[in-house]
């Protein structure tokens, strides 16, 4: 079994990297706090005697390839997350799965296992995208779905080009993404949902991932005075955006499928309080684990989006921000999470991920699959992200037992 | 009549101050580019031999003090509005009435008038409301409204205080505000609104102006992932906002009043695409002409919040920025605007201001009125505000006209 205290003090250490004096924690991706974080993991993946490879992507690898003995072949074994965080985040989402990986690999060589293939532990690079989008970035260049030139040219939602900040915090590795190809990936990670913790089950073999799609929209209006204009002749962009709002609520409500929408950020222009609002920018994040409905759902919303534009008379464009149909995860590996769960008595279930992973991008180019363990109320991407430490180290474990496995053939 | 030429030159000249680099007007009340609005305004002043007084809340004025006979008291009539300006402005919203103002001045010194009584142009602080609030800051202390260190302790959007920022650019004035008592008040504005055009009239003598109620909303959930979050589990702040916005267009369109609400401003924090809000924070600007009516306007807002708060399981704060009853002007003055309008061959009607006026202010202490001219399409608030050259004219003329009638006793 793993070294549970380790593994949860790394994770609390980690979880302090990037704290504002406030006590929010942010950590963008490629940041000056995530060099710090970085800074941290790559030190651990030193001291467990494995070597350290970055690629173009900033993707960050602790590999271990064993010597002395002849292996079966070179394509590893890959466990990974990401250690980047959204805005005032919670400590778990990632660097669970990354810190996990390490303390599954570090036990591994401590108790004396010989693998048949290298074990490499990957952090990718910015998979929130909340400062670059898509999300999943660095895994989706990694499985070769993203130019690695395109994605360095992102430029984040503060101005800044994704290359840039990577050159500049030193993480702009020289490997080619993709430059090591996993046999098998398997990625653990907190559930960030509430169905785990609902029904008591401390593991969730996740067996797929919903698709998700991304947007941006904008809504040009008029500017006009809010005391002079009457109401007929407004083309309010800020109420049109609050209609889309409203109505993608709806849909959500009122849909028979598990569909989620979301608008998390908004800006008016010009934003000042006597001024009817000329401009609104806002995203929206809508999701389903069947793709024709999601479909079905992104039809929906531009066909409202051409009756606000005429009903508010104002003009609307879209810019898709992300894209990624719906994933299901190699039942084999699923099956041994079942097991390897099982095998330890810890109950499990099947379970759908309703947040995108990086192992949704490379199992585009590796068998792959997830472990989840719960989180208290469902929350998540907030600081009250918790997940009990002996939740946490039966994942752990689980991630050990799948991961031993997989190597020994 | 006025110098036509001197009063359009110096309206474009005044428009070119505080112009950026990409063509938006912006001189926001006690800015670096307000200073250079006010030293501008402050030399033509001084050209036109006039005396210049600053207030301690950055009042200015120009008075013309006659010497040489007896007066028949000191209390002066006071011509006035303002030059702050909304951001992404247009170029006569204030500055038409300041420099119209300082037009009739010059115009009844050159032509020789003797009036009985001082007569002095004001440029009132803050006019606009956009930086600090409330709206017609400098005319409401003015007028004893709001005590002067209450105002000048005033925090803006931007996190300054309005009193170092006065000091800061050299208009915190040693004078009380108040110090010149009005024996009567006339304001010359553009109307904002689409009335004086759509008629075809070019004068309005406004007989009155709506109440103005001005909050801001705060409206918080929680933070959670957008991907796993059931939509029956989301306290969703931004939602809650969207729908406070879509109510209140629903009452302002259902209203038998000439009711309008406006959302001028909004955030959403954190502002990431799959994190919902968990705080939001947007304005309201609510108006009506009839104070019950607003009270019941107010009423009906404050009752959705509760409902909202319910429903969303939001927690929501409000917070006062602004309250003015509706105000009716002296009716002395609006029939000496009607009389001299007709005198001039100009048609003009009885009018109410949909916009907030200094004026609104200073009725509290002196009879006052305003004088509008028409506002093509009725846009204002935004670059494209503009007000034909022979309007301007015509409302100037009409200004003089009532000003040299209620200077002459
Ligand atoms: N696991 C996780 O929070 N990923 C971020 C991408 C998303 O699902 O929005
Ligand atoms: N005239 C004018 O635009 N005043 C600003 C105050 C307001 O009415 O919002």
């Amino acid at each position: 079994s793993i070294r549970s205290e380790r593994l949860l003090r790394r994770l609390r250490e980690l979880g302090d990297i990037g704290r504002e004096a406030d006590g929010r924690l942010v950590r963008l991706a490629a940041s000056d706090t995530e060099k710090l974080g970085r800074d941290r993991v790559a030190s651990w993946i030193r001291d467990a005697g494995l070597e350290v490879a970055v690629d173009r992507i900033g993707n960050m690898f602790g590999i271990w390839r064993p010597v002395g003995y002849e292996l079966v072949d070179d394509a590893p074994i890959m466990i990974g997350s990401h250690i980047d965080t959204v805005i005032n985040a919670g400590i778990y989402d990632g660097c669970y799965g990354v810190l996990g990986g390490l303390e599954v690999i570090e036990t591994l060589k401590e108790e004396g296992f010989m693998p048949a293939r290298p074990i490499v532990v990957a952090a990718f690079t910015n998979e929130e995208g909340v400062r670059y989008a898509p999300d999943m970035m660095g895994s989706l260049v990694y499985a070769g779905g993203l130019d690695v030139d395109a994605a360095l040219a992102t430029v984040g939602n503060d101005g800044t080009v994704l290359g840039d900040e990577l050159s500049r915090i030193g993480y702009a590795g020289p490997q080619e993404p993709g430059f090591l190809r996993p046999r098998a990936y398997v990625e653990l990670h907190i559930e960030q949902g509430p169905v785990l913790e609902r029904e008591g089950i401390p593991i969730g073999a996740v067996e797929n991932l919903q698709g998700i799609s991304w947007q941006r929209i904008t809504i040009e209006g008029d500017a006009n005075h809010a005391g002079t204009t009457p109401i007929s002749m407004r083309r309010d962009a800020g109420l049109a955006a609050a209609r889309v709002i409203t109505f993608l609520r709806d849909q959500a409500r009122n849909s028979n499928s598990p569909m989620v929408a979301t608008v998390g950020c908004i800006a008016f222009e010009p934003n000042a309080i006597n001024v009817i609002p000329s401009k609104a920018t806002f995203t929206v994040d809508l999701r389903d684990p069947d793709e024709n409905r999601l479909q079905t759902e992104e039809a929906a919303l531009a066909a409202f989006l051409v009756e606000i534009a005429s009903d508010e008379q104002v003009s609307v464009t879209t810019e898709r921000l992300a894209r990624f149909q719906p994933v299901t995860f190699d039942k084999g590996i699923v099956t041994l999470v079942e097991q390897a769960a099982a095998a330890r008595d810890l109950r499990s279930r099947r379970i759908t991920s309703g947040a995108g992973h990086d192992a949704q991008m490379i199992a585009r180019i590796a068998p792959s699959a997830m472990i989840f363990v719960p989180s208290i109320a469902g929350i998540s991407h907030n600081p009250r992200e918790v997940t009990p430490d002996a939740d946490l180290v039966s994942g752990a474990n689980v991630l050990l037992d799948v991961v031993r496995k997989l190597a020994s053939e």
